[in-house]
């Protein structure tokens, strides 16, 4: 096959991962999609930095065999905690959604104050802090990272709006308001099906800034760099590869990409 | 090491198997116990059935390595959906925690309305209603299955008690309460740290049953008829094995066992 006919590979702890899926097919309708979910061991937000490391290895590994020309780490606790071993490990290029998501908060607050939500994995880590600080330089910026571990299950149950995803967004979101922060990463995957929800409690002047959109546009400038970006091409469906059937998978992940799921494979061991 | 002087085998999914481990201590005080969570692939209860069964498997041949009398099985999950698999491919006593917990939800029905709560696996398994009709017999009982799948992710996060715990309960027992239940079983192992909140929330007639006491009670049995009880011995820790290193483990689970835990092992692969 063609280099730049290859697949680019996306994987994530579960569903979440296909939000940013959804967003780069819309800006790379031409190219093809492997989409890897680990359905039997999420959540990842919880575990230990070497068991994410473990896992996510484990991982690009399976889709660099499936001929992938490269990857995108959709998952914030997987960007957080091994993008760095992932990119020695592997020579393809290898995008996070940390690092976007970062330089989009910046652009848009005006007051310096960003506030981030995100598993517990991720906000131990201090990712989003630190990459934000390194981007902003010079200016002076706030950051407020807040564990909502909550949040990933009540999404996988499919519970995004109602009395009780208002009570558990009200009790954790109170902390970041009284910060007065003028931004709020969705700093996981899972989060943007929760924006409306998230919208309506925050402060209307608060932007929400779902990082899908701009890593989207992080792999179409990668691809362009590199000399990757398909030639030629149709919309064809993504394949999808999860290690725990699961007909949720499909119901569930048809609401978080907003089309069809048909192409599921089982993979029993990595 | 003669025979009887072997450890017990304990696992679960995580920690929850802990409040089986706090009765069997307080029945058996002289029995030596290993512990395995699996933290690393917590929780089960949204897996398919093949997948649990694997990892059941796994662990249990983990503890026969390790040289157990017998095996308790304490998650209702793998319970459920492993038992029977298991039983057949390890020639020792296996002891799961639905039977003695749906017996004893039989002594302590009068209407013979039951309700039990429980992961999706549990639930979707039909094995509380299967289990509670072989042991009643003639007698005429109704069963009504609930499937409670944020109970598990919010006791992991230590909300037990408080007004998000409350609604979220309350919203999954409004379908319970209507039907006129006498006794309602927890069947997760999870479950017994929300029993005051249940409690608080449920008409003061129902009965909740914790199977934990009645898993040490058939333990107890189970031994004594195997002629494998242990005849010298002193109270000692429990060893601990997880396939996740967390504090979360040592942190949390002091609050399920009730007693300090200190050895921990991880397990990296089984």
């Amino acid at each position: 096959m063609r280099k730049n006919n290859r697949p680019i590979g996306v994987f994530d702890s579960g569903l979440g991962g296909l939000t940013v899926l959804r967003q780069l097919r819309r800006i790379l309708p031409r190219e093809r999609f492997i989409y890897f979910g680990d359905t039997a061991r999420v959540p990842y937000g919880s575990k230990s930095p070497e068991t994410v490391r473990r896992y996510s290895a484990e991982i690009v590994r399976f889709l660099v065999k499936k001929n992938v020309k490269m990857v995108v780490v959709a998952c914030n606790t997987s960007s957080a905690l091994a993008l760095k071993d992932l990119k020695e490990k592997f020579p393809i290029p290898i995008c996070g959604v940390v690092e976007p998501g970062a330089a989009l908060a910046l652009r848009k607050s005006i007051s310096g104050r960003i506030g981030i939500i995100g598993t517990e994995a991720t906000i131990k880590s201090q990712i989003y802090p630190i990459t934000l600080k390194a981007l902003a330089g010079d200016r002076p910026i706030e950051v407020f990272g807040l564990a909502t571990p909550l949040l990933v299950p009540l999404v996988e149950e499919g519970i995004t709006a109602g009395p009780i995803a208002n009570l558990i967004i009200k009790n954790y979101l109170g902390h970041l308001w009284r910060m007065e922060i003028d931004v709020l990463i969705l700093g996981c995957t899972h989060y943007p099906l929760l924006k409306n929800t998230i919208r309506k409690i925050l402060d209307k002047n608060i932007v929400l800034v779902d990082s899908a959109l701009a890593v989207a546009e992080k792999v179409k400038d990668i691809l362009a760099k590199n000399n990757l970006a398909i030639e030629h091409g149709r919309k064809l469906s993504p394949e999808f590869y999860v290690t725990d059937s699961s007909e949720k998978f499909r119901q569930l992940g048809q609401r978080f990409l907003r089309e069809k799921i048909s192409d599921v494979h089982l993979i029993k061991f990595l």
